[in-house]
């Protein structure tokens, strides 16, 4: 159950206090030129540190490279990694040992297993997601191949929420804010927002939005294989996700079928394409070509700098003081988080396509 | 791609317009009574032809069980079953042969297969939800002895909304009205709203809410097998389906972590509980013994009884004009479907924590 | 755990007395010219009947195809099929009810479900290949317009053996003889040998060879993907098999390495290729082009017209009387039972391949 | 294609000349005490150098654990390991960066990846098997709390074989001498044709026999999920295997029925048992309770110190003069090889077991 995707697939390993985390990425066509320059930015854009709304806790996040590159490229076999753990302080959980925090996997974790990895969440942290980077890195590079692109970028934080439509964005601006949103006056209203609650000792949460562009038609299987289902299960995956969404997604139940249809037509390429886009690039669960978009949410993270009443192993009923260096929202951090499942999935479904499609070529 | 689960699993075929539709449910466990009653009403619960908000195709749906059934009982071989289709009106869809409808899948199959049964949607209709019920139904009755059970209502009729949580209703009187929202006075709003769009000859769609009860602590692993991606992951492999999400979902984002953070205390009971429930009774992933509960927006479907501009498969631009008896609202007919999807995947995580609990007992 | 291959899948039902036998063949290619009567020309070399050599059970063995198929040709979809049982005599497993039979699954079987249908081996009957070898010609139909051909024979029935190597073998002449062995001369004397023993109301086993020809180079995956452990796994898989090898097998253990590596070379065609092919067609786990050859032990069927000591249900020993039409030797039905295993295999590393090679085709 | 299991799942990476070696060990169950005496005592088993019998070439032979280890337990989150690669002589490898070398996976490599790590075989190298290694012993500890115990032993080498049956051997004798036969006199015989073929630069192949002993009845399914081709599918993904037989094997070709079928009585503990175990533990793919026996072919391997017809990259004919340190015979160091594959498959049938046994309880 450490195992994501079918045909390209990240194995991984890890718990934010143990010796590293890493993964093995199975799969991988052979002859992708592995651009360490490019892996390693992914992994920074992901990293604690990097602005005053992030955490202060500084990681070097650089990754090694075990197997499955042989003179800079891949060579089919599997790629084995480890991102080294290097600034953990692991007496900052030394009070948790004994003590569930509430909206964690604690409870959950000791009843599951009868044994738990108290220190900063175990195999729960969020920290994990660094296998995601790397392998998700791996599979943008493999996807620009195939002229495929991802990009993710805050859409709301708090009540803070950028209405304009994703096509009408300069998706190059999303890295010139820290917070990742691409209209610098939305930007910096969230990071107010975030910076106020972060003065509270508390916590905000927000909404990203993906696009990806360049998918051929036909990813994607009717019934249980639909492509945007594979969608909403890697995002679902992420720490802290409460809801998907593609498309119209929730706004659809506001309308009318005849509303929001998309009319059929053929461009100025001769190509069948659609006027509108209101379905997400995706129909019946099979790309169609137009680009897929999608929202996720995340909830505020559950550890704030405030008094908790929660109970201990014992069952007996405690106030917790949460220490150690955390986010007051990791929205930002997680923008390429999403795009690296997103990049995992599609890669995936690429592979699939051809495997079934022109039989006899 | 037609496989669903992984220890229990259902296999589903069949198209709208076939022979049949039919499945084999495989992993299911020896000894389970299967009462025959209680799958033919679930089916019923589901087919077409109930009430004057449905359309009035009318389905026989019996299901024929063809093995894995000794003398009642489950014997933990493969169940093979079929529901043979009965009332096709194949002529119906003569004129989609050489058409794409709007946001239908019909252009993407094309394109993906170069092959194309027209007939109603062929594989991506809606249909083929007859199977995934009669494998939810035995799900259910598996679960009934691990004292597990699922529940699902309309909350949402486009604007017509049920504000009131769950818990605060009577789950009981789901069935009492055609539309499946257990507060009559809202019900009524809904089924005049359904009727109205039928009028219009146009469609809406709606919300589901599901609730699980009776789930033990522990389901659920904390990476890649997360309780909530798998059941997002299988709902939005329902047709129709834009969007999931748990707990307090989407609107996680304009709270505070503090403000939802749920905290522990020891119940009555002597159990560890939490005071509220936002977090939809799964923490990292996994199971905590509360109730887990989600939404699932379904858009309305596209199949509207008035022209549409479009583009047949040599492309030239057409209009159609839609035949055959569709439903203006799938959302009261997709309740049982949501709970059987959640069945199964409640059965199947059931059992996977079987197997990894208690390694030496 | 009743489901067959990756991409290319069949998972199967059924019990040798329950209402049918069939399947679902999942991810077989779009476009697919299904020959019906190649079909049934499969299922008629497996089933019983045929000759005075096989047991004198008559079926009809007529399968019915449910979905996945438009105008004759696969679309891609799951393809459903059933074969009714249709000439069961329950009764002549009366006596089985309460007894367990020595080297059959009876015993475990209970012990392992609970539950036991014990009508003619339920499950674990070799009626259950008839799925298969449906299954199997549609493989073999997809194989064919890659231009792959599979043929199995009898090589040893008992202590007969045919030595002759495959590449001076007519394997035009395997359906020339109802024991399916090539050579006309040992063919006659293995026919010998089974009526013997059905004469001793006995039962007896062999091996059966394979080949498979035109394979491309590279099928296959180096390390838990061999291709020889995916077919060992196939032959394995069916009942009475206690042995695989390919290639040299067994005897390689009797040669120095220098006397078995097989010499490359620069053929006629300017195509490197092998001059010996004691590896059988397969180099560290892949295809090299060369064919691909291996053999199957089949034991004695645990049926014998004996009396044999054993126990009941109760733990108490007993005397059984078989009852019921057995074969005295089941290896010649068996033959295409081997080549839909082996042509599933290789259907199922062909779409594998398409999906990993020329990734920016 | 690098991950092998189900529930208990191994996914290895690393190639015989690169960083490191190593893998992800996913559904361990949780609490399960590491020792890392005995760990690296199966390690050492099948280390290099051991004696005169095997190559000189050493090897530390390490292994880290990254992860899922949390005061000497197992935590139930997967477990990362890396056996970094120490004495490695890639200069031995130089010639082989334009040549194929006879029976080895070179060609075949090339054709499938177009790109080749060239050195020691690169990702085909048995030195892979480190990390079966490794994760069979985890398996082998998680059996222990179940009392499973798998034990192999060399049974033949060359001409050279040990006909005792394995329940007249004394299996603590198997590591008292350096070929792992436990019969010493045989043993000093199967040294001594490693020590002439040697001499001859020349290379032998033999058989490992492996007996399972205290698995429950009850392991395993009817169809697709046979015990035995599971094991066999394990044996045959181990470099060299050519042939895979359970119980009487090929030999049962050779009897009749009635003279290998297992009479069923009720033993001393009034337990169901068999008088004879022709069957080798498994009836109809399940466990019965007796031990589980079966044998696995190795063919000489390819790399003999002779010279050798070949061709290069540019199908060019050349001849080949092998370099570098290798086994005359690797039968003696694949014996803890045997175990592990054998262990790691019997732990995730037991883990497959618990999951569908005794549903409510």
């Amino acid at each position: 159950m450490n195992t994501f995707g079918n045909l390209f697939r990240l194995t991984s390993f890890g718990e934010s206090h143990g010796e590293a985390i890493g993964g093995v990425i199975d799969g991988c066509p052979a002859g992708i030129a592995l651009d360490m320059t490019f892996i390693q930015r992914e992994l920074d854009r992901r990293k604690p540190g990097q602005s005053d709304i992030t955490t202060s806790r500084k990681e070097a996040d650089k990754v090694a490279f075990l197997s499955g590159i042989f003179e800079g490229k891949t060579t089919g076999a599997p790629i084995g990694f480890t991102v080294h753990n290097t600034n953990q302080h692991s007496s900052d959980y030394d009070n948790l040992k004994e003590v569930y925090r509430p909206s964690h996997a604690d409870y959950t974790y000791q009843t599951k297993y009868g044994i738990r990895d108290h220190r900063g969440g175990g195999r729960s942290s969020a920290r994990e997601t660094v296998a995601r980077v790397v392998a998700g890195a791996v599979a943008k590079l493999a996807l620009k191949k195939l002229k495929i692109e991802i990009r993710a970028y805050t859409s709301q934080i708090g009540d803070i929420q950028l209405n304009t439509p994703y096509f009408e964005l300069d998706l190059d601006q999303i890295e010139s804010t820290p917070v990742r949103c691409p209209d610098r006056i939305v930007a910096e209203k969230m990071m107010q927002r975030i910076r106020e609650v972060k003065a509270e000792n508390d916590t905000i949460g927000g909404i990203i939005s993906c696009i990806c562009k360049g998918a051929p038609t036909g990813l994607g299987e009717p019934v249980f294989g639909k492509l945007h289902a594979a969608l909403g299960n890697a995002m679902l995956s992420i720490n802290a996700v409460k809801g998907f969404e593609y498309g119209l997604g929730f706004q659809s139940v506001l309308y009318k079928g005849s509303e929001i249809n998309d009319s059929l037509y053929r461009n100025h390429e001769g190509k069948i394409a659609s006027r509108t886009n209101y379905s997400g690039g995706i129909q019946g669960g099979i790309s169609n070509g137009e680009d897929i978009y999608f929202r996720v949410a995340f909830k505020p993270v559950a550890t704030v700098m405030k008094e908790q009443q929660t109970v201990n192993k014992q069952g007996l009923e405690t106030v917790l003081f949460a220490k150690g260096r955390h986010d007051a929202c990791v929205v930002p951090r997680a923008v390429p988080i999403v795009e690296a499942m997103a990049a995992m999935t599609m890669l995936d479904f690429c592979l699939y396509h051809k495997a079934t499609q022109n039989f006899t070529a």
